[in-house]
């Protein structure tokens, strides 16, 4: 199915739509419809049981709004900038280096303003809109800017262009909550927020999108100490190294092999893969990609980042996994003026920090790609999601057969059951219980429960299987551990 | 405890500290740390259950960002401002009506910029920091700006200054969801933005705040429907009335007095009382307020809030409740011009709303002030929280007597049992089993489980009730059904 059918798909459920619509829209905002909420909200709970209690690491929230030194120190105020370029007659803004690329049909990374203005001279490129003249390119800041405060004391702020930095900085309060003893981990989930010249794929490029990164700080003596590897990284897969070969081999042989240079890269490459196959997105379309040298950041040692080959609309990252070396604690040192050093074992240093970056919304459009199902032949005429349970919006539908007969209050009787026992459920009781089938199915619900007469006669319901249709029946007291 | 006491136990905990310590500060922001993250998450979880499950409603989560017209439509470009000064000396800008009240002990509200510029001149204030002459007076915007892309066609935009305008502009996808019937409630969990003068309470009055606000749309025809009242509309409570008489009655009484007047506000009265007793807040420190006819917005007919009696710092406002009419969609429906109205039964209309507009930081505050327990006698030499299961950071310490024989293994064999029963739990292996239990006192786990020598021949362990100190022996298999 095309980007454009999954996202209709979408808006027509209500799982995400565009922001602003009444106003004409805003290109890069989305609003998470009640569908989509619940499958966020799902997602996000599936991380932290994940990073938080298995793998024990902490959370933190911090503003998304924070001052300029802040943004100084990590070097965005300088170099998180695109290079654009405007139409003098309608005033559309484009990125330089994609429009060039698009329209001369040549590479353009690494491309300095003046190279881009020569070959929009050259080319003879002009508005794709309006076919007027482009302006000379220019450097555009891709952080938003604000102000704290009225006045003349009035403080320089930006919304963060990625959590990161925010968990770097209360990292001393941090340490103390970790017993003073490295390693450990910090996710955070929460916005950030960039500027895009002029973003396309609603879902995929967003000026304001969720996150959830984990900051793992750690001793350099130890870092590249042996791990278990987790069972995903004992299964082929597709990595393109920073050579850009692409070979089909483990993630174990591929960090034995040197190709992997870290052994929690390869651990936190194979818990990537565990997360995006536990929320429902195609395993058999992830792979790994090395970043060149040329493309990495000058501190990082290695990065690597999970892709998606998505139908529809081609590769995409969703974690990019990365050694950042002292960079981050040293920079905000050198700004602050405060010590971030820790003291272990008599020895005195700046952490190293791992970090496992993955984006929120991404993730999601691609399990909705994952999860989509066609309609067929079999009495579903209709596409329906095949989620996961633990992402799915509810876990069941609870529905009473008949309007009448006390059936009402027997299903009501249910609801509560379950709900007392922690599962979000959701009652219907409007049009033929086949509708409410197909509603079910088509916001991806994994069980239906029917009460029916025979409820009210034996304690029994009906409990339909979404994937298989197949109904059974079982004991309204055994429902609960059932539907868990 | 002084409400200094309780930030610096908040933030030696890990519960929550000011934002970019290392930069100096920033008032008005604060992180959440590591304690304080899963605090909020599970009073988040609480709320979402209450709504989401017991009362049906939707979610949705919308932009932070929006661009102007929203703000337009709303009234916030035009009134949502507070009156400035500046000292012309140091610059430290003021609040001119708390000042004027403060240094000449009158009262401000209402005051015009020429009232305020007169009472300076008139009381001869000068700038509490510097003694500095202050500048004239001025209205100052309290929305944060921003310009969403580059150049001469960008887009003037605001940080939204509540959630709810948000909510409503994608009302129809809403409606359809809802199968074109109303009422039905959407709930909106989320960040919100305030550029306040000069913030001083750390957690009452933020610049970033997060929100949780439930839009109610309503049939104007059927809205003062009479409704069931939940068990809490049927107890005595503290109600200020809007002609400023306290009386001491119930809900229910002052719904049927017609003190309260609409069955709608009265129900979501008793659910807000409800969830802040769920979530650990004192229920003796809560009463209710009716706003009175000149603070209350001219569109509204009646709004409610309750407020909790703070021993360190006063009254604190955490929900407030308000009958809107149809003015958000008709504000809407003027500026947009969409059609926002419905067709029901015949019937073309705008609908109304009922809002419940929670802040979660402020609940926050109130259930660490509400759940602090002094040191004790009885071996307890440090302060404790009482926080209740649902939302004390781990169920949980899992625990090992000792680092060998075999018993760090059967811990975390207990730990993948709590785990995989969905629990949220810790281990925590270093230090005297009394260390363990205090540091899981000091951040309110209510419950410890003591892996020991016997947990290897007979399979049980013990568990320390946080409360009582109380422990008892259960076997491994009743401990997940026992700590729910």
């Amino acid at each position: 199915m095309s980007y454009d059918t999954i996202l209709e798909i979408g808006k027509r459920r209500g799982i995400v739509y565009p922001s602003f619509e009444i106003y004409g829209g805003l290109a890069g905002f989305i609003d998470y419809g009640p569908v989509g909420s619940r499958i966020k909200n799902n997602l996000q709970e599936v991380l932290r049981r994940q990073y938080i209690v298995s793998e024990g690491c902490m959370e933190v929230e911090c503003p998304t709004v924070s001052p300029e030194p802040v943004w100084v120190a990590s070097g965005h105020v300088k170099s998180f900038a695109d290079i654009t370029t405007e139409c003098l007659k309608c005033g559309e803004p484009y990125r330089a280096d994609h429009l060039v690329a698009q329209k001369a049909n040549i590479r353009t990374e690494g491309m300095s303003i003046s190279d881009l203005a020569k070959a929009i001279d050259e080319y003879r490129i002009t508005c794709p809109k309006c076919g007027g003249k482009l302006e000379n390119p220019y450097t555009f800041n891709l952080m938003f800017q604000t102000h704290v405060g009225p006045g003349r004391n009035k403080v320089t702020a930006y919304l963060r262009p990625e959590t990161a930095q925010t968990t770097y900085l209360p990292f001393k309060r941090l340490f103390e909550t970790a017993r003073r003893k490295l390693p450990f981990g910090v996710l955070q989930i929460g916005r950030s927020y960039r500027n895009e010249i002029s973003p396309r794929q609603v879902m995929i490029r967003l000026r304001e999108f969720l996150q959830a990164e984990i900051q793992y700080f750690l001793d350099p003596a130890t870092k590249n100490d042996p791990v278990n590897l987790p069972q995903e990284a004992k299964k082929n897969i597709s990595i393109r190294t920073k050579k850009d070969d692409v070979v089909e081999k483990t993630i174990e042989q591929a960090l034995n092999e040197g190709i992997i240079t870290c052994p929690l890269i390869a651990y936190h490459l194979a818990l990537a893969l565990r997360f995006f196959t536990d929320v429902g997105i195609d395993p058999s379309k992830l792979s790994l990609r090395q970043h060149r040298d040329d493309e990495r950041a000058f501190y990082s040692s290695d990065t690597w980042d999970v892709e998606y080959l998505s139908p529809s609309i081609g590769r995409i990252e969703l974690v990019g996994i990365s050694d950042r070396g002292d960079y981050d604690l040293t920079q905000h040192i050198n700004v602050s003026k405060q010590d971030l050093s820790v003291n272990i074992d008599g020895r005195k240093f700046v952490p190293h920090v791992l970090e496992v970056a993955y984006g929120v919304d991404r993730p999601i459009y691609c399990l909705l790609e994952s999860c989509l199902r066609p309609a067929d032949k079999e009495g579903r005429d209709y596409e329906w999601f095949a989620f996961p349970p633990a992402v799915a919006p509810y876990r069941a539908g609870v529905f009473a057969l008949q309007k009448k007969d006390n059936l009402p209050e027997k299903a009501r009787e249910v609801f509560e059951l379950l709900k007392n026992a922690g599962l979000y459920v959701y009652s219907d009781e409007s049009g033929s219980i086949g509708r409410r089938y197909a509603r079910a199915d088509e916001i991806g619900v994994p069980y239906a429960v029917t009460i029916d007469y025979d409820s009210l006669k034996d304690g029994t319901v009906t409990v339909r299987d979404r994937d298989t249709k197949q109904q059974r029946r079982v004991s309204i007291s055994e429902l609960p551990a059932l539907l868990k």
